[in-house]
């Protein structure tokens, strides 16, 4: 098939494109570099196969052009710093709500009817059922991140049903593994290189959070998009929780993270249940629906923070590189 | 208090600004008039007490002006176009998703922390459980109408968690009574005023659907704020189902407005069990956590629908007025 990604030069999209290219799929890679990085794609771009577009996904006109004769459109291209949302609230509007409007739109004048979307486990806010469900009691929003992520979740499923689309969206707990450009394993480690004596934790260090490793996240795209099950029937949304069936603390993930490094800092606490505004201080997402089509998780929390850890001390040049 | 009111010459919009002024409060009518009509404020603005700005909300410039100094915005401006959203998808966006972000936007500049939202009863989609409560299991949007909607209750909602808003988001049935300017009254009599012997009814009819009177609506708008239970409490959105406990079919409704009319046209039906794309072939919604506030609805479905036709009756030119 011919897709298209964008967001394509990011951590979770850059490993898409390689393996589309692996089974031998067609590749647009798009994205506008204000986020993505060059190096990831650098092996991609060797083959034949794969096309770089270099634009923004606000740019409808650019992006039509190059969504034409794509079979479907992974977009992946967002905002994903969940935690300055308050900074700066127009940007999760335009990078995830509006351009996931701009990509529909695209798809449509291009005549592409199939779209995987990277939806966030954040658009549970303060769940109230843990492992939380899909169908879980309708959420209330508690940051602009998962607020602007749930407006592109009912915009593709609003298309699914007026034009005929066909969906999958994944709500995602964070990924982990090679390519990881942002999140805590980035920040504590970046920070215990600055100082390893001492490392301030947000919040109170009890915040429980569920991971999955960025190729278990993407085995479970093309198992989804394969099983033809929600989804892949014209005119519905397939919406599948992606993570895996376990949860550490803020603190477990900092003693693995220590241990490997030999490194005993003093931690001080910033207090609070929650990391930041807005934060879900406990994610644990229910993937029956994602498991029932024969998919599970290859690595453990544990294996995927110290295989993230593992990619950034061999890959010193990212901490660097990282807007 | 001093209330601004978006979408103030709006069929709803008016008659809370004369319901504002009535209680005594001082009140900025915010409109464009792209479909509001002068007439329905021409009363309200013989108050000393009411001031109209004529503005966009998608202006914030103009409408954060208009905004200084209220305690509390009533947001209803809106694209209530639920049925032809497929014909313009940007215009559900535009009017509905980033109209309610420059709200929020100009209430954070101007320092207003209140907020009322009409949102709607079409977030449910196909709803799974009758009646519907506030926390339904999470719905999959089916109408661009419903999924701009919860796009804006999403931010509202991190608006109170990010910035300590307070707010009250009114999930609406449909609404009706006098200055009633779209829906399926207004349709079905201007039909029957060119053509008594005959009425062509989108889908089979038999649609089940609740409606409210828009006076109770009000008065349960008022009955929330004042509760000060959910919502009212710093960084809160408090979230209300506004409804009849009551559902009539399209045929009831055919059946009371012509035997009103003293009419007996021939029905011919689409078919299908949807008015149109996105349709929601049936509304009723769990209203006990606006009742539990000792609120609950004055007129029947019959009642309001009797109310409605006679209003038209009453003012013809309502019926050409409509954009």
């Amino acid at each position: 098939m011919k897709a298209l990604v964008t967001g394509a030069a990011g951590f979770i999209g850059s490993n898409l494109v390689d393996r589309l290219l692996a089974r031998g799929d067609e590749v647009v890679a798009y994205d506008n570099f204000s986020t993505g990085n060059r190096q990831f794609l650098a092996e991609a771009l060797k083959s034949p196969k794969c096309r770089l577009v270099e634009g923004d996904v606000l740019d409808g006109d650019t992006l039509g052009a190059a969504m034409r004769g794509a079979d479907i459109a992974f977009h992946l291209a967002a905002n994903a710093d969940v935690r300055f949302g308050t900074e700066h609230p127009q940007k999760d509007l335009d990078q995830n709500t509006i351009a996931t409007f701009r990509v529909l739109e695209a798809m449509r004048h291009a005549g592409v009817k199939r779209i995987a979307f990277s939806s966030t486990g954040s658009i549970y806010g303060d769940a109230t059922v843990f492992p939380t469900p899909e169908d879980a009691p309708f959420p209330v929003q508690t940051s602009l991140y998962g607020a602007s992520k749930l407006a592109g979740e009912g915009m593709i499923s609003a298309y699914c049903e007026g034009y005929g689309f066909s969906a999958w969206i994944f709500r995602f707990v964070s990924i982990l593994g090679e390519r990881y450009t942002h999140g805590h394993v980035f920040d504590f480690y970046k920070r215990l290189l600055a100082d390893p004596t001492h490392l301030h934790v947000l919040g109170n260090g009890k915040q429980r959070k569920s991971y999955l490793y960025v190729h278990d996240c993407i085995d479970a795209i093309f198992t989804a998009i394969q099983s033809g099950e929600r989804g892949g029937v014209e005119g519905k949304a397939g919406i599948f929780n992606l993570g895996t069936a376990e949860y550490c603390e803020v603190t477990d993930s900092i003693g693995w993270i220590t241990g490997a490094l030999g490194l005993t800092p003093r931690l001080t606490f910033a207090g609070g249940d929650r990391g930041w505004i807005g934060d879900s201080p406990f994610i644990l997402l229910d993937c029956a629906r994602m498991r029932k089509l024969g998919w599970a998780p290859t690595l453990t929390i544990r294996e995927g923070i110290m295989r993230t850890l593992a990619y950034l001390r061999a890959n010193p040049w990212v901490l660097e590189a990282r807007t």
